[in-house]
């Protein structure tokens, strides 16, 4: 996992009370895990509030990873924000969970062109959270945009 | 502010770590504050995650205080559960933000029925999220279940 990354998580305080670890990031994808403790709520279960964040993390650490935002970059001087986010519980979760999320390469060049041309590059992405049986404990969706900043 | 809830929030130690603090709960009511630190993200701005959780967490708080849960209560047996959540952000959160949600007396009235007559009882809350200014930085809906435990 590149330093780049985890620096950008661990450079927010509650992402790392979280105990949110990268397991892997490339152009297009972003995994990321979360740990049972210490975000278990007084029912014993994961808490909604870090399963949303572990999920709504991944559009930040994907944008950075997909598109060129670094000060010489094509896209220097956009940000990645995120606009609004939803969140489905399916069941409890326990011990470690895991989301991921992806972006199709033609989505990819559309958001690129899009930011290029207007200032403003607009995306919707899915990510499934599951525990370590493979069974899904939440599904979010997520709108973000690429805005010069 | 009564122990009792305060207790609540100290269980679950993600939101003890967000420094997020009840302010005013009572039947069909509850307020909490966020503070920035340690909710900041790479732009300096408060965190999604933590916006959405100090949203969140108010549907358990106001259940515990609405809807009698207690062992020796009307509602015994019975927790409450969020089954899907949204949040739309509409500005940068500096500062100290506030949390704010209620829920009518009819509402609570009709829930309480649907939990005695079927074991379910569900509700949405919408919650705001302000700033010191009185700004509005985001705006949550959530659906909350009594269920029989």
């Amino acid at each position: 996992m590149s330093d780049r990354f985890a620096d950008a998580v661990a450079s927010m305080p509650i992402l790392g009370a979280m105990g949110i670890r990268l397991v892997d990031v490339g152009p297009g994808r972003a995994v990321a895990d979360l740990p049972a403790e210490p975000n278990v709520n007084h029912f014993g279960v994961t808490y909604a509030g870090s399963l949303f964040s572990v999920a709504e993390m991944l559009g930040g650490v994907l944008s950075l990873a997909t598109f060129d935002l670094d000060a010489d970059g094509e896209l220097a001087g956009f940000v990645p924000l995120v606009k609004e986010s939803s969140i489905r519980f399916r069941r409890p979760a326990l011990g470690v969970v895991r989301a991921s999320t992806s972006l199709s390469d033609d989505e990819v060049a559309r958001v690129r062109r899009d930011a290029l041309a207007t200032g403003k590059g607009e995306f919707v992405l899915e990510a499934t959270i599951t525990d370590a049986q493979g069974e899904v404990v939440a599904t979010t969706l997520g709108t973000y945009q690429l805005r010069r900043f």
